[in-house]
């Protein structure tokens, strides 16, 4: 007996609630899950840290929204649908007002996006929150980061730069951290996944992937596992009215292509495919915009005024 | 461009190995894992921290060892098939040392058991391991803590007490820590997870549960969800020679009653399924101990010479 929260009671309190899924056999409160599954499983995980990839001044709503959706975003950009969540939390003490704070924010999210909680569990220790998201495949196969081929266009959804402004500000990297603007905080600390979009992209594009650790460093991975190169025009990016309103044009440039956190998808298409693809993002109200192609070289060319330039970053390197 | 090994060089050097199962379509490195499931899946996730589930002097080997070894349990409680992993690290440094010790020890196990990886992170901040282990099911439906009945007989396999009474002599709880018995130790370090005997209860068994929080507690979540009592005899636990031979019987038993991290099964059968179930042990050269019968009350009775104990400690909470 003890005074606090155990974990059966976290559990139970906060997450055990009704799996609406009649796939799901079994949900939280056995030594695992069991669900109905049949056809191709897409599985993802990811990790967040307190003072690594969020502040801990970060309300707890917004952990618990972050928290899943950056594995939406990853489910995303495969082109597949999530259905069910596993969630490992490791918290300091059992803080009611925090817990249930942390799922309100993670659970609208789920429930807006059809995703039940099957299982998971809590230990005490750094805050630390992983997410074990799990989804199926309605279109012949994934999308991957291999499928890229040259001359293909390459694509943003939304606009560039402003999480990681946000994180600047909110982290004291920028030395005024006195007016962040509404608009940047909410990028932030509310992504929006794009898994609409990629489902609807499953059957059009060629490659994809979700800008998460900018996308100097998320284009190259799709110019890695393609085997080929990519040209990307500065100027073409797209950037949101709050970040030029609140950095020159050059700071918000090298926001918009370093920075990760915006969990906007990068993919890339035949040109053919252009006018669908923007049929589609217009369907979904989402801004679209193509800054560049797949070229049959083996490096990322930034260019500026139609002259490369040398990036010297790599995104964000986790170690 | 930095000194220490990147996310990227991390998993490729040390965590993207060939999958062997065809099964799975596309495995570590990209946005999400995607797999051939048919059938029912079996979702587990389980999460080390250090210190607190283990001490840092723990060897890296042990550590990756039992980072899958506590999931697979879980899948063996569900009478499961364990066939894919993803693990989310957090690492306080990129260690090359450590990261090889500790993927040996995660892969001698994985492939011992048949189980790829498939995904993953590696982040920065404490050390802190969460896998997620997904499973299919053979038989006609998976193992539960629910399906326990009036009558049943309780067992458990292997012995118990042993690895928490390695851990209280390695963290100090005990005085005498100078001379730990490398039985004991390997217990903590090595735990097997009992997953054929697992499989082959799936059809013999009507609950089970594995101890991870402690005998009392664990065979009480069978108790709760099976909406039944428990009488359950002191003499019959199994102790190892190695615990008797470090400590007093009375000592031994309260690490037997309450300690967790023996990864041992603790089921419920019908006296009519006894033959078989001893012949699956006999057959996997498991020991296996009857220690009570569930009841048709509503308490877990815990008793010495015919007479009701007092426990008063109700396992391992982790709060």
């Amino acid at each position: 007996v003890h005074s606090g929260l155990g974990e059966f009671e976290i559990i139970k309190r906060y997450f055990e609630r009704e799996a609406r899924d009649p796939a799901v056999i079994l949900g939280v409160g056995d030594d695992a899950a069991v669900i109905d599954v049949d056809g191709p499983l897409v599985v993802a995980v990811d990790t967040l840290v307190e003072g690594r990839h969020f502040p801990p001044t970060l309300p707890p709503e917004s952990v618990g929204h972050r928290s899943l959706a950056v594995n939406l975003s990853d489910l995303a950009a495969m082109g597949a649908r999530p259905r069910w969540a596993c969630l490992a939390l490791t918290l300091p003490k059992a803080d009611p007002d925090w817990l249930e704070a942390f799922a309100a924010g993670f659970f609208e999210l789920a429930s807006r996006f059809g995703v039940d909680l099957v299982g998971g569990d809590t230990t005490r220790g750094p805050l630390i929150i992983s997410v074990q998201l799990l989804g199926t495949i309605e279109s012949t196969s994934a999308l991957t980061r291999a499928g890229g081929r040259p001359g293909d266009d390459v694509y943003v959804t939304g606009s560039l730069g402003d999480a990681a402004a946000a994180l600047a500000l909110l982290t004291g990297q920028e030395s005024d951290n006195a007016d962040l603007p509404s608009e940047l905080m909410h990028r932030f600390a509310y992504p929006e996944p794009r898994v609409d979009m990629g489902l609807g992209l499953s059957a059009l594009a060629h490659s994809a992937i979700d800008v998460s650790d900018g996308l100097v460093a998320d284009l190259g991975h799709i110019c890695e596992r393609s085997r080929c190169g990519a040209e990307l025009a500065v100027e073409k990016l797209p950037l949101s009215t709050a970040l030029l309103g609140r950095f020159p044009l050059d700071a918000a440039r090298q926001f918009a292509l370093t920075g990760g956190d915006d969990y906007e998808l990068c993919f890339t298409a035949a040109p053919e495919a252009a006018e669908a693809i923007e049929q589609l993002a217009d369907s979904l109200n989402l801004t679209l915009t193509s800054i560049g192609r797949l070229t049959d070289g083996d490096r990322l060319d930034v260019q500026l005024g139609g002259r490369s330039l040398d990036i010297g970053v790599a995104g964000y390197a986790h170690f």
